[in-house]
C-alpha cells in the first residue's frame, strides 16, 4: 500500500513523508540494535560499531565470507536464507545510524522473501539466498516500492519493476535495502533534500563518494556486500574508491536501463549505466553474469548481444599508468598507491608503460561530456527542483550552472557537439592503439587513478576527470581498494606549483591529516566492449599484489 | 588536381560542371563502344545492350563468373587484373549511356591500380583484383576525389579517403566507378539536380530504386558485381530489390562510417550504414568479412566489436511470413513471391508462420522514424539547398514537407520520441520473442516484401514503410531476387477496396503491364545484431528454392 502524498505539501513536508517512510521501515528492525551512540556522538570512524553492537553469528554471516563462500553456503543449505538476511538487514540498519546511507529498509519484504526461498525443495538461481542492496532509483518488484530518484518532487511516486531486478529476482536474490544518492544523482558525494548527507564509514567528516554514496557507505560497513549502482560520470568508482570496495561501470548498453528512474529519459547523448559495488572481486562478475543471464536484449533491443564471456590472458599483462590526467595532479596518496601497484606488477613480470595523456586533452573531454549532460541547459532537472521548492544543493549548481559549457542546444548545436565528441573518441582511441605496433602488442589496460584522492571533505568534490573522462569514451572501468592514507608516508608536496584553478583546488585540499586512514584506491580502464577483459586484468593485477 | 569551382555559378552552372567532370571521364573509355543508340531511341528494357555493344571476353569476364569464381580466377592469376577492370570499366560506362547511373568512371584510377596490383609478386588481400563500385558520397583515396551527395552546394567538394574504402584498398580491391543518389539522399528513387535521374535497366520507365540506385542500375546491366550503398529507410534494399540484385543492409555500428559525407552528421536518433549491393549472395558475405577484417572498432570506437562470425543453423528454419504491413496491401507478383518462396521453404522442411502485425501498428513505427530523420525540421538540408538555389524535387518534398510528422524539436521533444521510439522496439521485440516458447522456439527470421511491389513508375515511390521499418527497429535485412512480373499470374484483385489513403495510392499504381518483367524479390529480416544469422537464413531460404 502506497500513502499518498498531498500535492499541497511544502518541499520540507514531502522531505519528511519519506523520512518518515524510511524510519517506520527502520522501526521494525528485531531484535533492536542496543548501544548505537547518540547522532551527535557518534565516532569519527564508524568501522568498530559493528563488532559493538552485533552478536558474534551476525558478525560472522556478514564478514567472515566472500559472496562466492556465502552463495555456497546458501546453496547447499548449511544456512538459512532467512538467518542471512535478519544478519544483513540488521547490520544495513546500523549502518544507516552511522552514515545515513539507507532510504528505506526492507525488513517485511525480505524476510518474507527469504522465507520463501527457504521453502523451495530445491536451491533456485545464481543468486540463491543472497542479499542484494540497491541505490533508491531503481524500481523493483514490491507493491510499495516508490522511488524520488533524491528530488523532493518525485517523493512518494510509485515505480513498478525493472528488467536487471527481475534477472537477478529471478536468480533467486533477496532485495533488503534501498540506498541514498544526491540531488539529481549528480553529485560525486551523497547529499539530498529528502534524506540529507550521507557519510563516510571511515570518517564522518569526509564524503563516501556519489551519486551512489549510500551504497558505498552500505558496502563501506559491510551492511551489504553486493550492492547495484549506477554510473554516468563516476556514481559507481568514486563512491566505491571513497569506502575501499568494489565498483565495476560496464560499457553502456550491457546492463539492461528499462523501468529505472532518473531524469533525461530519452537523451541518448552520454548514458549513463548500472553496475555492481561489491565488497569482493568475484561479487562483479557474480553480478555480471546473472545480470546477462536473462539475455536483457531480447527484451530491452538496444543492448549488446553478448552473454558474459570470461576472458584469458595468454601472456603478461602490459599495462600504462596515468600518473595525472594533464588537468590535476593526484593527492600523494594516490600516487603512492599507483607506484606500489605497478611495482608490483611489474615484479610479477609485467611490462608497466607511461599513459602520457597531455596531448589528449581530458580538459575538451570534460568540456564536452559536461555540455552532453545537459543538451537542454538544465531544463528539466531545475524544472523539477522549482516544482517542489526544494533549494538547489551547492554540489548541484557546481555541475549545472558553474559549468560554462552547459546550455539549452539547437539540434544543430547538438550535432556538432556529438561530431566533436566522437571525433575525440577516434582520437582517443588511435592513442591507445598506438602503443603497440599491433593490437597484439598494444597495452591491455590503463591503471590510473579514480579520483584526484582519497573521500574528500564534505562538498569539496568538485573535479569528475579521473572518472568522467572513461564515461565519455564509454570505456569499462573498475575500481579496487588498494591502501589507505597513511600521514607518514603522505606527506604534501610543498614545491609543487599548480598549472591551472582547478589543480591549485586539489592542491589546496590535500593535508595528510584531514584523510587520515580514508582508503585509497585505483581504477582499471579498458577499451569500449572490453568488459570482461578488464576484470579479468583486474585479477591479474590482484594477483601481482599478492592477493588471491 | 581538383578543378575549383567559382561560387558565383549558378545552380546549373555547378551541375553542369559535374557532369562534364563525369563525361570526360568516360570520355576516356578505349576502345569506344559502338553501336548505342541515340538518347531518345535507347530501348525500353537495357538487358540485351551489352552483348550487342561488348565483346565475347568482355561478356564472359563479366557475365560468366560469380564473384568467388573471379576472385579465385584472379588470386591464381588466371587473369589479369586489368583486364577485368578494362572489362568492367567498359560495361559501367554502357550502363551509364543505358541508365545515367554514374557520377565518374575512374578510368585512369583504375587501370593504375590494377596494373600495379598485377605487378606484385603475390596475390594479397581478401579482395585482389575484385573492381568495386559505390555510391557517390563515400569519399575514398585519390587526390581528385570530390563528393557532392548529390547536392549542388556540395559539387567539387574535395573528399578524402575513409575507414570503410581504405579497408577495401587494403584488400585489394580496385574502385572503378561512382555512382549516382537522389537529392539529400533521401528518395527511394535516384533523380538529382546534379545528375538528373537515373532509369531502371529492365524498364526505363520505372526507378531503379534509391537512394543506391546508380549502384542497382549498375549492378543490374552487370557493369558492377559488388557496390557499395547506404541505408537509412531503405536505400540498399529497395533498389536492390527494383533490378533484382541482392542487397543487404547490417545492423547500425557494424559497418565503419568514419569519413562518409552526408547532411546530419551527428544526429544520432536513427543512423544510416553502408552495406554490400551484390549480384550473387557470395558477394555479401565476402564485403562483411572483409569490412571487418580490419577490426574498424578500433578506429571507429563506436562500433560494435565483433568479427564476422558466421552462424549455422541446427535445425529447420521458423519463418514467419508478413504478407502485408498492416497499412499497404502488396501488389500481386509481390504477394505471389512471398506464396512462392513460403511454399517451397514449407516443402523444405521449415516452419511457416505468419507475422500479423497489425497490432504492432507500423504506421506508427513511421511516424516515429519520419520525425527523427530529420529533428531539425529539414533546415540543415533545406539550407544546404537554399545556398546553391537548386529546387527542391518532388520526393524530396514528399519526405520533408509532407510528412506532418517533421518539425524541428526541442531537446524535450527529442527526448520524448526517443522514448517513444525505444518503446516501439520493446514492444516489436516482445512480439518476436512471443512467436515461441522459448528462444529455441522462436521465428528465426520474418520473410517480407522490400516494397510494395517492383519498381515503381518515376516519382512514385511514396510508401517506405516496407524497408523503412527495419530502420527503425535497427534490425538487419537482406534482399534477394525472387521472380519477375508475369502479367499473366499477376492480375489485378479489382474486388479489393483500398483501407486507407496510402493503400488507394498503391492500388491504383498496380496494373500488371505497367511492370511487366520487372525484377521482384523478398526481404528476409532478422532480430537486432543477427546479421550472420540473417545470411544464413538466406542461404537456406535460396536452397529451399534450389538454388544452390
Amino acid at each position: 500500500m502506497t500513502v499518498r502524498i498531498s500535492n499541497s505539501y511544502s518541499w520540507q513536508e514531502k522531505a519528511r513523508w519519506a523520512k518518515d517512510k524510511r524510519d517506520a521501515s527502520l522501526a521494525k528492525v528485531e531484535p533492536k540494535l542496543v548501544g548505537i551512540p547518540a547522532a551527535d556522538s557518534l565516532p569519527l570512524s564508524s568501522q568498530d560499531m559493528p563488532k559493538a553492537i552485533l552478536t558474534p553469528r551476525e558478525l560472522e554471516i556478514t564478514e567472515r565470507y566472500t559472496i562466492t563462500e556465502l552463495l555456497s553456503l546458501l546453496r547447499q543449505r548449511d544456512i538459512t536464507v532467512e538467518e542471512v538476511t535478519r544478519a544483513f538487514l540488521r547490520r544495513a540498519a546500523l549502518a544507516q545510524a552511522a552514515t545515513n546511507c539507507l532510504t528505506e529498509l526492507l525488513w517485511d519484504e525480505a524476510i518474507e522473501r527469504a522465507r520463501y526461498l527457504d521453502s523451495l525443495p530445491e536451491p533456485r538461481g545464481s543468486l540463491f539466498g543472497l542479499p542484494i542492496s540497491t541505490k533508491e532509483h531503481q524500481g523493483m518488484v514490491g507493491s510499495n516500492i516508490t522511488t524520488s530518484a533524491s528530488l523532493v518532487a518525485w517523493v512518494g511516486k510509485e515505480h513498478g519493476s525493472n528488467l536487471l531486478f527481475d534477472t537477478f529476482w529471478q536468480q533467486g536474490c533477496v532485495f533488503y535495502a534501498r540506498t541514498s544518492q544526491p540531488q539529481a544523482i549528480m553529485h560525486l558525494e551523497t547529499h539530498s533534500n529528502v534524506f540529507g548527507r550521507t557519510v563516510n564509514p571511515y570518517n564522518r567528516e569526509l564524503t563516501p563518494g556519489g551519486s551512489t554514496g549510500g551504497e558505498s557507505a552500505l558496502l563501506g560497513m559491510r551492511g551489504s556486500i553486493l550492492g547495484v549502482g549506477s554510473d554516468i560520470g563516476g556514481s559507481i568508482r568514486c563512491p566505491a574508491a571513497h569506502t575501499g570496495v568494489y565498483g565495476f561501470k560496464p560499457t553502456t548498453k550491457r546492463i539492461a536501463t528499462t523501468g529505472s528512474r532518473a531524469a533525461g529519459q530519452g537523451k541518448e547523448t552520454i548514458s549513463g549505466c548500472a553496475g555492481p559495488m561489491s565488497v569482493d572481486r568475484e561479487g562483479l562478475e557474480i553480478f555480471m553474469k546473472a545480470a546477462l543471464s536473462a539475455k536483457p536484449w531480447r527484451v530491452e533491443p538496444s543492448l549488446t548481444t553478448k552473454e558474459w564471456t570470461p576472458h584469458s590472458f595468454t601472456k603478461p599483462l602490459k599495462i600504462a599508468v596515468q600518473w595525472w590526467d594533464g588537468v590535476v595532479q593526484p593527492h600523494p596518496p594516490m600516487t603512492r598507491a599507483l607506484r606500489e601497484v605497478a611495482e608490483a606488477c611489474r615484479k610479477a613480470g609485467m611490462e608497466v608503460v607511461d599513459w602520457n595523456c597531455e596531448d589528449l586533452d581530458h580538459k575538451k573531454g570534460w568540456d564536452i561530456l559536461s555540455a552532453l549532460y545537459w543538451p537542454d541547459g538544465g531544463k528539466e532537472i531545475l524544472g523539477l527542483m522549482a516544482e517542489s521548492g526544494e533549494p538547489i544543493l551547492p554540489l548541484t549548481r557546481f555541475i549545472l550552472h558553474e559549468q560554462p559549457t552547459v546550455k539549452e542546444l539547437s539540434q544543430h548545436e547538438l550535432w556538432k557537439l556529438c561530431v566533436e565528441r566522437d571525433a575525440y573518441r577516434a582520437r582517443y582511441a588511435q592513442a591507445w592503439s598506438n602503443t603497440g605496433k599491433d593490437e597484439d602488442d598494444e597495452v591491455d589496460i590503463i591503471l590510473c587513478p579514480p579520483s584526484f584522492g582519497a573521500a574528500t571533505p564534505h562538498d569539496q568534490s568538485r573535479y569528475w576527470g579521473y572518472t568522467s573522462q572513461w564515461n565519455l569514451l564509454d570505456y569499462p572501468a573498475v575500481v579496487f581498494p588498494v591502501t589507505t592514507v597513511d600521514p607518514v608516508q603522505d606527506v604534501k608536496d610543498l614545491s609543487y606549483t599548480p598549472k591551472n584553478d582547478e589543480d591549485r583546488f586539489v592542491y589546496d585540499m590535500y593535508s595528510p591529516e584531514t584523510f587520515k586512514n580514508a582508503p585509497v584506491s585505483l581504477q582499471i580502464v579498458g577499451r569500449r566492449q572490453q568488459d570482461e577483459k578488464v576484470l579479468a586484468a583486474l585479477a591479474e593485477v590482484e594477483r601481482a599484489m599478492g592477493r588471491k
